[in-house]
Order: C-alpha cells, then structure tokens, then sequence
C-alpha cells in the first residue's frame, strides 16, 4: 500500500474521494514512513499516529465529500508556528513548552475543513527565526550532519523524507524558499496575504506569509490553489522534453548579492536558463535599479521593529527564556524609531511599485534561491541573503530544485511571479521542472 | 481631585512622574467617573475597580519611571477586541463569554510596559463588525437612545464620558472614525501597520488598523506617537485663532459619496474649511479618478474574503452562535474566488500609488466622516461609506469634531494623511482643532 506515498496530491484525492482506497491507508503508511526516518530526521515537534488514525477513521466514515472537500484525505505537515488547538503549539520557544492554544490556526481550519489529516506539528526554529531546532537534513548523511534550513525546517525535511506529500511553511525573509533548497523540494510563497495569518505566531506581519512545502510544483499549487479558491490550472505532466514555455518571457536576475553565490548556484542558474531557453523561452538580463540595493536593510530593519512590537509581551515577561539570538534582534527592533521604520516601509512601495511596472518586459524573474547547498552542521540554518527582497516586496516565489552541487546536495532557483499573478508564476515553475524531468 | 480628569494626557503623566500626586489618586477619579455614568452608558465589558487599583498601587511602588516609561499612570480603555491576559476577552461574541487568552495582545503589552493602567476592557461590536452591543452614545439624551457607533463602541463612548483620557480602538471599515464622530471625540487611525495588530482577534488583516479614540488631538498623538515610538511633534495649544495653517495645502474631497451627506456633515466640512482658510490654509477641490469609485466595493469583498479565511476555526465549530449579520459576511466572503479577491488588492494598489502622486499637490484631505450624526436607536452601529475607501488605502485618518447638529449631536470631519505622514496630518488635525477652540 505503499506505493500511495508516490502519487502526486491530485491523484492521490480523486481515488480517495472515489472510496478506491480508505484514507486510513494512505495515514498508515504515511505513518510507516515516519516512523521508520524520524530517528535520523527529527523533523516532528508533535506526532501521534493514533491521533492521525482517528482523523483517518472520521473522513472514511463521513459521506463522500465532494468539491467541498477539495483535500479529502490528504496527510498533511503543519509548522509548529501555527495553532492547534488538539496539538501543542510551541512555536519553537521553550516559553510555549506545553502550550495548548484554543483555537487552530485559520490556515489548518481551513485545511481540516478541506479533508486534510493533519499528521503533526514539524519543527520550526526560535519564533521563526535563526535559533535551529533539531532537526538535520534528509539528504545528507548521518555521520556528516547539514541543515535542513529554517525557519520551515521539519516541513521541509518531512515532505524531502516522503513522510508527507505536504506541509505548511511560512516564511518572513527566507523561511520557505530556504529549506526548499536546501533540502531538495519545491516550495511556495504565495503572493503576501494569499493564506490568513490569523493563528500563526506573528513575527512581521507587513511580510509574514503562509505558503507550501511539496514533493513538485503541481501539489504545492494544487494545495494552496484549493484554500485559497485560486483556480490555478492542473499542472499535468507536459511531455518530456516539451515544457510549454514557448512564449514565455524570464529575465534573468542575479540580484545585488551575486558575489555570495556559489558555484553550485551560479551553475543552478546557469542550468536553468540554458533549459528555458532551449525549450523557447525568451532570455533577457534583469538589473535591478540602484535603490534595490538598500531593499535588504530595509527588509531587516522592518523585520526587527515589527517583531520587537509583537514580542512585546513576551519581552515582559519571559525575556529570559529568548535565545541570544532572538533577544539580539529584538534589542535591534526596539532601538529602531517610527520614523525610520517608515522610511523602510516607504521604501518597500516604491520598489514595489517599480518592480510592477518592469513585469511589462517579463512573465517571471529566474534568480538565485540560496548561496548554496545547505551548511554543514545544526548550529545555524543558512543566510537569507537571496530571500529577503522578494518577502518584502510581497512577489510570489517558487524554489524549484534543479540538480546536486558540492556533495551531491540538492541546489536550485527561484522564479519570482508579478504580485497577484500566483497562476502564471506556478505554470513557468512547472514547465521548468518538467524540463528538468 | 477629579480634576486631574480634566488634564491633557501629557501634563497628567507629567505631573505623574514627577510624583506630584499619585497615580492612585488619577486611577481612583476615573473609578468614580465610571461608577457613575456607567448605568446610563454601558462602555465597558469588563470592569473591576480593584483590579485598576491595584495596577495603580504597583505603579506607585515602583521607582519613577522615567522616559522608558512615558506613559507612566494613564488610565486607558482597552477595546475587548484585544487579549488580556489577567481580564476576560469576548470579541463581542457570545462564542468567547469568560475566554481569558493566555498572553496580552502586543499593543495592550507595550502600553504597560509604558506604565498605562489597564481601566478595563471596552464594548465592541461582534467580532468588529455590525451586530452592536449595549453600548449607549453618551450625548444623546437616554429617553431618545442613539448608537455610539461601532466597533470601537465603548471606547469612544467611555472617553466621550470622560471616564478615561484615550483608548484603543482598531478600524477595518470605519470603527475609529465613526464611533468617533458620533460621540464627539477626536478618532485617530494612522498608517495601517503603525501599532502591532498581534493578539487582536483579526477580521481583515489587509485592513486592520490599531488606533486611538481621545479628548484631543495631542493626547492621540501623544499616546499612539509614544507606543510607536514616533516623534510626534508636542501639540501645545496654539494661541486662539492664530492656528499655524499658513502653508498648510488642503485638498477638499467631497468622495464619491458625497450624495449620502446629510445637511450636518456639508455644514461641518464647509464650516472646517471655511476656517482653514479663514487662518490662512490653501484649500483646493480634490476630484479623485474615476477609478476610485470602485474603492468601497473593494474594500467590502476583500473584508468579506478575509474575514472568511480568518473566521475558518469558528465557522467549524461554533457557526450556530454567529449572528446572521455576521454569518451573512462569512458567506460574502466564502463566495468569491481568490482571483476576484486578488482584483480587489490589485484597485487598492493602484489606487494607493495614484493618490500618492497626487499628494505632491497638497499636504492633507479634508472630507466627510459619516452620513450625519448618530442615528437613533441602538439596532444599528451606522454606515461606514465615507471611512472605507480610507482603510482601504491605508491612509492615516483623524476625526475631529466640529460642532454640533440635529439635537445637538456631534458632527465633525476627517483630515487624511499622506501613507507614513501621520506627523504632518496630526499637526494640521491641531491646527484645525485650536481654530475651533
């Protein structure tokens, strides 16, 4: 019965909502699969089979759901940032150890009421930001330990390790795109304010989004498609060799950290192009205008005055359960003025109107996702370097995996869609990877 | 001692730190203020007199605190709207009656840590939307009830009793600047995002706006500029009738609304106008592209969408105690498609950059704040038709009063800011306020 974990998400929901097999089978071996790699992984900061079992046992005793339950049946990973109220929630911080929150996250109702079964709650670092869990990289061996990145780090290691089809991740600099890569899945960021936030830990919310971790881009898209009632097209296999990328316009990106790419990056991107380019797409050099260049600092001076505003209780009354880390960007945030944080604000819309006018010229932007393969050790979880800039303008991102660099790990690209135009950007990502196939 | 009620929010607090009389004593006269004219209002959910003491007594205790603490000693109301982690939360629902959220929202946490006593807890309407509660608009005579508008309810109605100096209030639609003109207060929305939205129960994040209801423009300024650690200029009063509006460019807008003003709301704007001008501002007429006529509509289906996502949880479990006011939005909102909503992101966008530009032409707006004043009768919270389009664009809003109408009723006008200009708005709100002194 195993041979279930294999099939993409839509297959797998139509036999399901067609009863040609029990939800509680495909649970069961999702189960198996954890079990079995979780000792090595640790990407679960809560998993009870039994609790999986029962939500299996409910929708295979329910009626058929029909279009109204678009996931029927679909095991899920949910970030550990988010609320469950029949789950602790710990947002990674030791000042939630135990913490039972009321009421799910809006993301994971929203979920359930679609079908999923929730498996758990996966491993996020300190509040989403740089403090790593324990969580260690599926693809890289046990005596060599890497990260899997973060702050989306047991999502992205769960759904690498086949233990899930899907997880939810969010990310804020470079929560989603990050682990993605480093771990070898596409992941998702839809366009900000796609998915609610209402639930999850708020970290920034002018950037804080809810997006996807997935075995393939189809999944992914069909996954956040359903929530948020995007038609987004049905990403079938396209003959390989055949992506439709005949009119498709990308200009290539390589942003104003090029320097600290590596040269698995440079030639992830350079792979990617060539594909493009050879099934029809249309090439073209994007350079950023000079103000981009001070998108960064923006991106991190906004991040730290909004987290040291919705961290204000927790700064009074538990600071001295915030790693050094977390305390240290926090202790930055609250020497940061309105006015200042305006400025960065102010910033933000001007790039973003700029970057919305040069989408005239192009369909997506091709550009780097990380510096690298993942970092050896778990003592960090790898830069944003290559993330921050699209969070704060709010684009949508998919990180498609594109090959092994240093060690055989996985390496990838980004492709940046206009804001709001989530249904183009998701058909490029898919007709990269089916020209990679 | 009940006059210390009677000063501005920056002389109490001054007064305060430098212990010329106990916050006790402050706290105690706001006690006694609510114990008396609360009967006839009903502004508060939650009250406890001791409770209020005894943060007052802490206060007392403690070492002066200092600039770190500027708002040593305010008595505050707190919109029930918020968490608060030692004073139950209802969120005008009867689906929370005797929550008690483990953590403080952020704003509620950062207030404290200024040293501002928590008085209690203000009515909102249900979940910040149309159902009102029992709260009564404290100008109207009680044989004649009116509404105080909503959402913001009780907080307008409490500060327009005098029985604190300012309180939070947050704005979707129009729930600052409506309960504000109806009760005869000053309203201040700033920029969207300006104070932390976290552990406020969200109904539309794109839209939802922290602020404050005050006696006075300065206090507003005062409280909101100290939280958000803007430097907001120290609104002394100006000497009578020499407001400072010399160079002051105001574009007057009469919206796209402008048939739904009753008699009193052209009154109040020609009459604010008339004294701008009269001190010597530059007034213009503001006629905005047809465009934004589509605003409102925009503005109510990216409500309703939101509204729908972040409500998932309790449209799961507890549906049946929505009120059908509400459970109408919900089923708004669950019926449009992602697609249309992200149409509705892509107005707002296109409207913020155009009404930006125009903003080179002038430094602020002068405009409608509602149809006229407080209707009668407690079954309706009023119409937000000339707040939406505002939110929407994320603009900073301030009501100021500007006399009276119908039965003496209040009635007043809004000044719109430039997007982060709250500075400049809240200078040119003084000026307009010292004119009518």
């Amino acid at each position: 019965m195993n041979d279930c974990l294999s099939w993409s998400a839509r297959d797998l929901i139509t036999r399901l909502q067609r009863r040609e097999l029990p939800v509680q089978s495909v649970v069961q071996a999702c189960i198996e699969r954890i079990e079995a790699a979780e000792p090595g992984i640790l990407a679960w900061q809560h998993f009870d089979a039994a609790q999986a079992l029962a939500q299996a046992r409910a929708l295979d005793a329910g009626a058929t759901r029909g279009s109204r339950h678009g996931l029927h049946g679909l095991p899920i990973g949910v970030k550990d940032l988010m609320d469950t109220s029949d789950m602790p929630t710990t947002y990674g911080s030791p000042i939630y150890a135990g913490y039972r929150p009321a009421v799910d996250a809006a993301c994971v109702a929203m979920a359930r009421s679609a079908g999923a079964v929730i498996m758990g709650k996966t491993v996020t670092t300190e509040f989403a930001t740089f403090q790593p869990g324990p969580t260690r990289n599926p693809r890289a061996p046990l005596s060599v330990p890497r990260t899997p990145g973060g702050s989306s780090s047991g999502s992205a290691a769960a759904v690498a390790a086949g233990m899930v089809p899907v997880a939810f991740g969010t990310q804020t600099a470079g929560s989603i795109i990050r682990p993605a890569a480093y771990c070898g899945v596409v992941g998702y960021k839809p366009t900000h304010g796609t998915l609610p936030l209402a639930g999850i830990k708020p970290l920034s919310p002018s950037l804080d989004t809810v997006g996807a971790l997935a075995r393939s881009v189809d999944d992914a898209a069909f996954f956040v498609g359903t929530l948020a009632r995007l038609p987004l097209p049905s990403l079938a296999p396209l003959p390989q060799g055949r992506p439709s990328v005949a009119r498709l316009r990308v200009a290539l990106c390589h942003t104003p950290y090029w320097d600290r790419a590596t040269g698995d990056t440079r030639q992830a991107l350079a792979t990617a192009a060539r594909l493009l380019e050879h099934h029809g797409a249309r090439l073209t050099d994007l350079s950023l205008p000079a103000h981009f260049s001070a998108l960064n600092t923006a991106q991190i001076d906004i991040m730290a005055y909004e987290a040291a505003a919705a961290f204000a209780p927790e700064r009074r009354t538990a600071a001295d359960r915030f790693s050094s880390a977390f305390a240290a960007v926090l202790a930055q945030g609250q020497s940061i003025d309105g006015e200042h944080y305006f400025g960065a604000r102010i910033e933000a819309h001007r790039a973003r109107h700029a970057l919305d006018a040069m989408f005239a010229d192009f369909d997506v932007i091709l550009a780097p996702s990380t510096e690298g393969v993942a970092p050896e050790g778990l003592q960090g979880t790898g830069d944003p370097v290559f993330n921050r800039m699209w969070t704060l303008l709010g684009n949508p991102c998919v990180h498609v995996p594109v090959g092994a660099g240093q060690d055989g790990m996985p390496v990838g690209v980004t492709l940046v869609g206009r804001a709001f135009r989530d249904t183009q950007l998701l058909a490029a990502a898919h007709a990269l990877e089916c020209s990679l196939a």
